[in-house]
């Protein structure tokens, strides 16, 4: 049971990493002490060899014909992910978006820990959203001085994006979750996500109507 | 001024098209009725070149040394995306994230129509969120015949959201549009979009972990 001691695994067995850890607290919860590779790709849809392979980047190896510890793996896949290091968060912008992730209680079963919200309509300053206090935008850069937070999610409008952005590096801010549908500028030590649901929406609505056969050709002319 | 005739345009063309739009609204308003591809590419901050190569799709063509037209672009663009054709949705799950996105207005600025909402808790079943009812999932598949819908939100937890895939493709749903965190196992010809939350946060924790310098090697070795 040796550490994973390569630097970095690759994006997309990240990506399947939260889908291992969630059936794996479902096995937990019925009692499953063991589980094989075979059983795994089974119940998520994966080729075994896909499973093994990403299970690898944890450090843990299934023993032959027998399988995984599903202890050992979640310590395993939660540590890999930091989520055992709780990751505590600012959150700027509590409209419909910013709030959804308050109250996303999955977030927070995973290492996710806003410890405040931020907006600059003075009617949510002072409120509680889900239980977590929205401050004045003028307290995010001494707060996370203070409170050491290193990540920030933005959930604003894409026109107050870049600002908050700004602010959040002046406020050592070093990785960022931006909801809003812009592209930020930012140094490039910067680690940024960018969640935008508005080019999702694109792909996928301009995918059907190709679909539904619109006559695209004949639009595209208009004028 | 031709249609686009290819019958694709690139994925991230398309992932950008929403932003030229929300911009070229946001000059519409302010009176501004013709921009050059190196303002917009100064503002969005895209090379020029990508800017004119991404437009070319709508089969606007610019102006040498005047630029487009504003509201031709807009019209082509929401042409090439689908958005003047309502595309009518369904959505599975009034939780947090379903909620947001039933709240959420710029995506119906964008085209996206959410006709009804679908609960399997009582409590929600026959309440309004949003504007929108939420009806028994009993309704689901006689509804979207009737009402013609061929798209699909999916906001349920991950262990539901196989079954309600299910249950949208035989009630005709063409496309998909899967926020929980699992991998769906649909027919070749239904087109899904997956927006995978924790997948992403999982990426970004896992980067910034890396990069705060915790002993993930060590860790990743606990039994």
């Amino acid at each position: 049971m040796k550490g994973s001691s390569g630097p970095s695994v690759p994006e997309a067995s990240l990506r399947r990493l939260p889908q291992y850890h969630y059936y794996l607290v479902g096995l937990q919860a019925q009692g499953i002490t063991v589980i094989s590779c075979s059983a795994i790709g089974r119940d998520l849809r994966y080729v075994p060899v896909q499973v093994r392979k990403d299970l690898q980047f944890t450090g843990i190896i299934g023993k032959p014909k027998v399988g995984y510890s599903v202890a050992e793996l979640l310590v395993a896949i939660e540590s890999l992910l930091g989520w055992n290091n709780a990751n505590e968060a600012f959150l700027v912008g509590t409209g419909n978006l910013g709030t959804a992730i308050l109250g996303h209680e999955r977030f927070s079963r995973f290492g996710l820990q806003v410890v405040a919200a931020f907006d600059n309509d003075p009617r949510k300053v002072g409120q509680c959203v889900h239980g977590k206090p929205v401050l004045s935008l003028e307290c995010l850069i001494p707060l996370a001085g203070r409170m050491n937070v290193h990540m920030g999610i933005i959930a604003t409008p894409p026109e107050a994006a870049q600002a908050i952005a700004e602010e959040m590096v002046k406020a050592g801010i070093q990785a960022i979750w931006n909801f809003a549908p812009v592209k930020l500028n930012l140094p490039e030590h910067i680690i940024v996500r960018n969640e935008d649901l508005y080019s999702s929406w694109a792909s996928l609505s301009c995918k059907l109507a190709r679909r539904l056969r619109v006559p695209l050709e004949e639009n595209a002319s208009l004028n």
